[in-house]
């Protein structure tokens, strides 16, 4: 089923990587950060996922000798560096934010240090697995919160950028806070939970919609939940839907699971759907909905009254619609001479946010012991430790008189190490857990950071080190 | 290299096809159509791609041992239906719309005719297919459209939604006119041709950004694209470039290729770069723009007098991300049972646009004989013929009145067989002729129809039988 993806790699990686190696660089080791700029929708948080993708690709990462031949081909690459290609063993180390964890802009969420050939090489997956996850699993993430405790389904593999972009779609979606999925191949390849019953053909290959109905009943006693929008939702769908919840299930001793709604004025179609169910004895029939549905439709529908129990969320979920893009960039934060001093690296940019911060960095979460609530990132060296035991001042890194000196909080480094010289040291865990941690974590954030309209921005802050450093690199320039 | 995507589908087809065993309907044969309703970015036609890999996947259809017993383990499947799954052989007809054929609204893209279990089966993928990589082709050819003549190059794959996302994205991408992708494994596994040369790293990697550049240049002097912005593009990046192709590449008797703008004001660097070039006598050293391209913001460049030979573009490419969703719909249109009888099936909507078009159906494109444009795309009942001797009245579907005689066209069926009782009759073509054929086929719609504000809607009309027979059925609800 899986399929190696080493060389899924933007074509200067090599080009740079070779380089490297022509250029007597195969020993320089180099750190490079992966960090975003732009939290998608505006939003106050983002939700890390990936992690394990990014594992598994780095265990997979090898060539074979038709990757090997395709190079040759190009006519551009030394027999040196083709032969290191056909030998590749991955040596690196690397830090990553656990899968479910709430990440901001401008600290990292992956860290790669090793020799700058392989360093550089990874490049294009690290940034495209933690890009595609993350953003699925924080538009999840997004639509829970709206629904505020009813289920969220994911129903958007037809919608989605390719199968990937379907199967990890999907999980990520779980990840971030989703039920449950339509999509059988995540289910049989990472557990989340697949379920469905009927499209419209069902009803339309029928004879009519209650012929339909009463063959789905019959097949599925104990599963059933009627798609009510075929023809007429409340002269024919819901009539038909509790005909048969009477002359089918109830002579079989099973209830009506559910009826769906899949188009027309969701809100008025499920109050009324609800009076009528209700009417006929059938108050524990739940109501899904599942028209083009994001997470401000659902506040709005919410609002207005709906009766929805479950919403089941399509293309707006699985592409992210209203902002498609988790923009994760990769960028060079320092590299180590033979000796073993390490030289902090910067990206200079006209645009102040694009600005890189250099040095091997270590990012620390502050939590408050009282509220539980998550106070602040800080950005340290690697070297440097935050002691909770004693009061820590943070600093706003462009206005360094807002100052803030805390007391009484954990401190704990963000990311875990994932790879040491090159060996696997992640420890998956079960992705009932990886929900779990993201309810629990996301929980930790205030509303104020996470409500949708004009968050508050969470503090990501510099050590008093690690702002000189940069401030000295800035002035060089 | 391929993995089998035949678990790739929303769990309802499982449920639905195992219902139609259940229910006596093995044997009842199904005609569905996959057609899309809105062009994306509210342009005024789609280009069509993913045939390949709809092909590719119906021909390896099969279900392991696992996925049965993984069906079974979700004890709602009948043996009789676990058994049919294992010895699942594809039996369908299939006729599909060939790559880079511009496609419109409301007219069959995809239609499947066979057993209603196997041509339930396969709808997720078969939209998921077509879905995105027409996305990809379509937003694609509106950039090439855009770039009026320039090169356009694919450079997104670590924004994709999932390895898929980036590496058939890419495809659909040189189908829809791009000249080339950074994607290696796009190339390595479609020949789309892949290049690139450096990213800011290679010149933070030196002690100093004409150290990097005169290294590159030294490793790849036949090839040598130097990226200008790292610290200031005309400050540092030009003058430095200069000095290579001065000092390292003219002595080697090679020139300088390129120069890459990636950040700051593109049309104010692009002019300044081009002029500082031009004054070093380097006229012939071409310029790269890859900063958060769309079609809009190629055209404003262009407008602004920018001096840019290629765009690079990334994430609002390989996303599709100001209209990241292709809406295609797989929705039945007939039935027809054991005596060969076909019964046409409609699906109503309150939303009248969501009202389908029923029966087995054939779609015909009329092109003017005199300019060579296409006129219309006309929808009939599958035996229809139409016959280019004779005149032909086409009239719009909705105001019946508005009528046009047609003479001197030529009439093609716009989709071919590509599977006929589940035997693939499909002629796979060189991905280079399926550009072309885009190329060509698009540039036979009137500039009326393919400008971005306003577009006129390309005819999608209805024989007068089939809308005879729509509208019986529609009188009929």
């Amino acid at each position: 089923m899986k399929k190696n993806l080493s060389m899924l790699t933007d074509f200067y990686e090599f080009s740079m990587a070779n380089g490297y190696l022509q250029n007597k660089m195969a020993d320089t080791i180099a750190y490079f950060d992966m960090f975003f700029r732009d939290i998608p929708d505006g939003g106050g948080y983002a939700v890390m996922a990936g992690t394990e993708q990014l594992v598994e690709y780095l265990r997979d990462l090898s060539f074979s000798q038709e990757d090997v031949e395709y190079l040759r081909s190009k006519r551009c690459f030394s027999e040196d560096f083709l032969s290191y290609i056909k030998n590749f063993r991955f040596a690196c180390d690397v830090w990553a934010v656990p899968e479910g964890a709430p990440i901001f802009p401008g600290e990292p969420i992956v860290t790669v240090r090793g020799p700058a050939v392989q360093a550089q090489l990874i490049e294009t997956m690290v940034l495209l697995t933690i890009n595609h996850q993350s953003l699925i699993a924080t538009k999840a993430n997004r639509m829970v919160h709206a629904a505020k405790g009813r289920t969220v389904l994911e129903f958007g593999s037809r919608r989605a950028q390719g199968a990937d972009g379907a199967v990890l779609g999907a999980r990520a979606a779980y990840i971030g806070g989703c039920g449950g999925t339509a999509c059988v191949l995540c289910d049989r390849e990472y557990g989340v939970p697949a379920a469905g019953t009927m499209a419209h053909s069902w009803v339309q290959m029928f004879g009519s919609e209650l012929d339909a109905f009463r063959a789905y009943a019959k097949t599925y006693p104990d599963d059933c939940v009627l798609l009510i929008d075929t023809y007429n939702v409340l002269k024919s769908g819901v009539p038909n839907a509790i005909e048969v919840a009477r002359g089918v299930l109830h002579p079989l001793g099973t209830r009506l699971k559910g009826v769906r709604i899949d188009s027309g004025d969701i809100a008025y179609l499920s109050k009324m759907t609800r009076a009528m169910l209700d009417e006929a004895g059938l108050s524990d029939c739940k109501i899904v909905a599942s028209n083009s549905l994001d997470e401000f439709l659902i506040g709005d529908l919410l609002a207005q009254g709906a009766r929805i129990d479950i919403f089941g969320i399509g293309e707006r979920l699985i592409t992210s619609k209203s902002s498609p893009v988790f923009g994760g960039v990769y960028k060079l934060a320092a590299i180590e001479n033979r000796d073993g001093e390490i030289i902090p690296k910067i990206k200079i940019s006209e645009n102040v946010e694009k600005i890189t911060t250099p040095c091997f960095k270590k990012v620390w979460r502050l939590q408050d012991k009282k509220s539980g609530k998550y106070i602040a990132d800080v950005l340290t060296l690697f070297d440097e430790v935050i002691d909770p035991s004693e009061p820590y001042t943070i600093f706003d890194p462009n206005h360094t008189w807002k100052k803030k000196t805390l007391e009484n909080y954990h401190a704990f480094p963000l990311m875990e190490q994932i790879y040491r010289a090159g060996q696997c040291v992640f420890q998956p865990k079960p992705i009932r857990d990886l929900q779990k941690d993201c309810r629990e974590r996301v929980s930790c954030l205030w509303s104020e950071v996470t409500r949708f309209e004009n968050p508050h921005p969470y503090y990501v802050d510099l050590s008093p080190r690690l702002w000189e450093i940069k401030n000295q690199l800035l002035q060089r320039y």
